[in-house]
């Protein structure tokens, strides 16, 4: 089957998911995210490439910290954005999401930003949507949120650029995360020899070996000789049920504090993918200290999502 | 009485109702709209003719279709947009719709586009703003829904374009639909002969006829080599109620399937303002079907608005 | 201690209180507001002095009212807008207001605008972002709504240029209001000689001399020979309380009318913040008389608050 996320000459159409992208996709929209981090620090934060266009930021599920990411960086590269929080609207009415779909294309719009609570549902409208419009997936149930995934290597490789030779740990509930996987693959496919996660193992996928991460269920043997820890954020809604004890006994397990920040390598970066529940997968010493790089990943996210989209008007 | 949408010199002031707009700024209307077709498809969508103009989308009741449409006709004539959900904002601290609209003038807006669920809502407004205010009707309650009206006529004359020999029908709720009357007006000005209401008597208002158009109860009937076929939407709440016995008694007699559609004549185009009840008042293979133009009425709405917003604009 | 609003050489950095703010600034602030109330006469209303500069509207509570009148400043000064309502966002997921604020900072945001339901809420925030970011105070608990104020003093200086020679009341609910404070520090450090406050015992603060006003609580003394009348707003909540007895019987003691207005100078102006309770603290025949100059407030507000935007950004 052809990789859904790429045209007939093996150019970036639409971007669904990290899973499958080519290394040469990935070092471009890497590549072309270092040329935007220098925009974001100049007197007029502005490059007139999307100017004309319309990008449409459709969120089915509400999530104000991702559309700003993406409404900031559209808005710096000049296009004109339109914010639909569906849920509230037309569907409402009865309205199929291919119609609201159908009737924003008939608009002339050039690109959506999609985030839905259901797995595969870029990808549907991906598959149905005309030539003309790019896709770009801001997270879909537990499935991608491949932007996450992009910044976070990205990141990883500013700090690190030497990825044939580190070792990643990814820390808390992979099972649930849009993030983990995104993660995974985009390390792998650049190169990276070792990407552990460590888990409970009511936070893990059933057989995640096969993605070609080592398991750990301990983060002092998880966390030695490491060099970059990816937290991810424990969702609330785990808290309460049988996945975990309480919120207190994972921090006490999983929380990465200083005292376990020690087993990594003494330069090791920590990164989460936000927001943040401090005080139960990380302590605010951590997320505040020295070897965070949490709020640098966000200025990259904006380069990265200008990346993104720069690449995908391009491509049209 | 004045014309309350036309300056003293008969040009268009605002925009309330298709009811007595004079032929000649239909077309003026429709002929502008024809120029702004070919801007959605440019590379670089966007036109300078508002700059530095203040459009406000003052939504009464939610419609984020709605607001679309008009904040991406906005946004390509390269107005600054805002966007005001009056229900959520200082209607609830008890201020008046005029106190408002007076602070919004007072902040040197240009242009209202106004949606509110009351008859007669934009007219009011438009009797109170400042001479240099121009009022958009876009929605109020049953009463009008012009520019609806205005893209519906639009669709007809680039498929139909010799519309004095043209035979119309519209089929289903006209009792309560915003858009009917708004259509046959708009027809009937530009000299479309003969305009055909098909639906059952209990959603049709009383003496309908005097509107100038002919009444079938019955879809063999009314379709009879009909040109065009204008479907409206069954809202939900009438299915419930005791106007109708339910959607798939109503689907029966008034769907357009393509058994029914094959009565009028063979290149007969199916037209329908969204957001459609597919099952309800319109099967899917018709919505989709070759005949339908339902998209591409989305798409000429979009420059039917920027039409309506040019020419307000130069009336200043 | 520092006065937290100014550089180290005494320009201005935040806005977060009209307290303490040095005469000069309050100057620079309207004098700079003055070139631009021409703009909002002008065929573009629009310069490019935030071109290129991200503003964020984070609204921790909900007001449309004010949260356009600084979208509509910031894109008359060309400035890219970010909305964002964060009661419905990242705050459900448990981040803190700091995290926010954090992300937002990464992502290269100039100015933030923020109205918070806490006294002191834009302080804290002002303490802790970095150095390139801004605050606007939009409005924090009962404490602060600076650029009200300055609009406030800014209409008096257009209407009553000789502040030396003024006498002005405020009237109504000083004790809740967070406009009044700011009004009345504005007024005395501008040299206007004589504040008085109108109201009943039970809305006025404990001490309120200390503030440098004189104390009424009858309409007839307090408003003669005053030259300038502010009303303010009576926030509902208050009338169902034990510190009022009803709507219609402060209406009767402090509600402003057509008779009670003849206590002043004849040349009297009546101000008010909006939104107006008609009927409770105003009479609509004031609100809507000769002597009002409340929609002209509302214009003014627009050039206050580009002012501050461009005196801010020009402070970087």
């Amino acid at each position: 089957m052809r990789n859904p996320q790429l045209t007939s000459d093996g150019k970036l159409k639409h971007l669904l998911t990290i899973d499958g992208l080519p290394r040469n996709i990935l070092n471009q929209i890497l590549d072309t995210a270092e040329s935007f981090v220098g925009v974001a620090e100049r007197e007029v934060k502005k490059v007139p490439l999307l100017r004309g266009k319309t990008v449409c930021n459709i969120f089915f599920e509400n999530s104000t910290r991702t559309r700003t990411t993406f409404e900031i960086a559209a808005k710096r590269l000049s296009a004109d954005v339109i914010n639909l929080n569906v849920n509230t609207s037309s569907q409402a009415k009865g309205e199929t999401i291919m119609d609201t779909i159908d009737n924003l294309t008939a608009m002339h719009a050039d690109m959506f930003v999609i985030r839905h609570a259901q797995s595969g549902a870029a990808h549907f409208i991906a598959q149905h949507v005309e030539p003309h419009i790019h896709v770009i997936n801001a997270g879909d149930g537990r499935h991608a949120h491949p932007t996450q995934g992009l910044l976070d290597v990205f990141t990883v490789r500013r700090y690190k650029p030497d990825m044939h030779n580190l070792r990643v740990a990814i820390i808390g509930d992979v099972l649930h995360s849009r993030v983990a996987r995104s993660e995974i693959h985009a390390l792998t496919t650049l190169g990276v020899p070792e990407v552990r996660v460590i888990a409970p193992k009511t936070l893990l996928p059933a057989h995640v070996e096969k993605l070609g991460v080592h398991v750990y269920h301990d983060m002092k043997e998880g966390l030695k000789d490491v060099d970059v820890i990816m937290m991810l954020r424990l969702q609330n809604e785990r808290m309460n049920g049988a996945l975990l004890p309480s919120a207190q006994e994972y921090f006490k397990c999983f929380g990465l504090t200083q005292e376990k920040l020690a087993y990594a390598k003494p330069d090791a970066i920590v990164m989460h993918p936000g927001p943040m529940n401090r005080g139960v997968e990380i302590d605010s010493a951590v997320a505040d200290g020295s070897q965070s790089v949490i709020l640098p990943q966000v200025t990259y996210g904006i380069a990265v999502r200008m990346a993104v989209m720069s690449i995908l008007a391009g491509n049209s």
